[in-house]
């Protein structure tokens, strides 16, 4: 399940409650557009906003929504037991795998890291995706810690939050990756402003947030991609480049949602208190900004 | 209640439940010292670690445990519902103060952080102390951010969490902010290693980790500078040297946990999975350093 394309949808919050409506539409749409799997409540879906019981109801109408097409979640949480109870959820919910990024308050070591993945390893059912994003988990992972933690059992993919701007240096670290994690174990890219990239280096999936709103544009990119279509690739990247600066100045989230809302997907406001979506002029060029996606 | 000695002791968890007895006997070691308050549930006290039945069972031990001296909890949660919850929570059990660290798990923006606070100091009856600490947080605060959000009703102290390293310049920054804050609202310094120099400064509380478990000594350090004394200050503070260079190097948290497991205040091991405390050599010679605080 971890190829191609990952979609991350957004969990669309009416004060502080899911709208489930509004959800269950949104993943509908992935399934019917033919993504190859569903990060429901990735970092894109809030998860980490959430109660557990509201992480449980959104996770069961995502399996159920979803039709057939493999649906992770994340099970992220600072606190370990709750990791425990949040797998378990998740599995009763009829995931068919997880994520888990390792959430830090005290900043963590490797050798802490490495324990708690060993253990959630240990009680898991399901394939698990390490979630590599230092600027939200507030841990940064070494290739080598990913490559040990890649031969625990049960690990399937993992979820990259940087690969190097200069080409050459992506695709050598990309490619050093493959050669040493365990066997089985894919890579991806995420960070929607450097995923071409990233698939160009040899990624195998893409962990898409713009993918979880606009899969058609994102599936018919991240297919050229692995089908080696470099022009077609960077043709399709290129009319994002706009969009990619509103992520990297506001955060992926907040643009994502605000274009959410300004297509009707979603009611606004959607996000989780305080986090704004933007306003004013800049909300307007998003409009704007955006359209390329939406042919 | 927020100035002199406000002292942050451990929750001591066995397998992810709190240890009661243990707990209980370290609040009432405070109690007997006369700290000024006691920051139950702080960050030394693993509160982003429990749960929001945790946090309300260790807030009322800590209550009746503190016998009359003020007792304030940490209120932090990524989850702004969640926030307003543990509030109502920790008033019902009776403390005497807040404590709110932004949480972030999305980077926030100043003014989302501003909207946080106005909304729960609009829903709380006891005074709120702002916990400035990025290591932890994720959230850098300016002063202009501090100095606006002390004109909020019911803010009671800033706890701040970085003076600069030169004498002069951090006399500066705290005179500055002094000088700016709405009437009655104290500043704080944290960071153990640089507190002497934050009370020097002119600090008026010293939020203390090592206070927590050794409160006599650091009240004799905080007395000593909040009557000018110098020299007092720096020689107490002087032969902590030692064990500030283990605070810089682990962690204060992964610290004063291992002294407590070694003067037996705590069953060992006492921190949230997958925390670890310190081990082998490190963990003797850190027995050594400590002895000043224990005379």
């Amino acid at each position: 399940m971890f190829t191609g394309l990952s979609a991350f949808p957004l969990t669309p919050l009416v004060k502080g409650e899911i709208d489930e409506k509004a959800f269950v539409a949104l993943i509908e749409a992935l399934a019917a557009a033919g993504v190859n799997s569903i990060g429901a409540l990735g970092s894109t879906g809030s998860y980490a906003y959430l109660t557990r019981e509201q992480r449980f109801a959104a996770t069961r109408l995502a399996v159920s929504a979803a039709a057939g097409v493999p649906v992770m979640t994340s099970i992220g949480s600072v606190n370990a037991e709750e990791i425990l109870r949040l797998a378990d959820d998740a599995q009763k919910a009829g995931v068919s795998g997880l994520l888990l990024a390792p959430l830090c308050y005290q900043k963590l070591t490797a050798e802490e890291v490495f324990r708690l993945y060993e253990r959630v390893c240990g009680e898991i059912s399901v394939p698990l995706c390490i979630y590599d994003n230092p600027a939200t988990s507030g841990f940064d992972f070494t290739d080598e810690l990913l490559v040990a933690l890649s031969a625990l059992p049960g690990m399937g993919s993992i979820k990259l939050g940087y690969i190097p701007a200069d080409p050459a240096e992506a695709s050598a670290r990309v490619t050093a990756l493959k050669s040493q994690v365990a066997e089985g174990v894919t890579i991806g890219i995420s960070g929607d402003a450097q995923s071409a990239a990233g698939l160009l280096a040899g990624c195998d999936v893409w962990y898409s947030v713009l993918g979880g709103l606009f899969p058609d544009y994102c599936l018919r990119l991240t297919q050229a991609a692995l089908r080696g279509d470099v022009e077609e690739t960077r043709r399709l990247n290129d009319a994002l480049e706009p969009l990619w600066g509103f992520f990297r100045r506001y955060g992926s989230l907040r643009v994502i949602a605000t274009v959410a809302e300004l297509t009707g997907r979603v009611a606004a406001p959607c996000l989780p208190f305080p986090l704004q979506t933007l306003v004013g002029e800049e909300r307007e060029v998003l409009g704007q900004v955006c359209r390329p996606v939406q042919a």
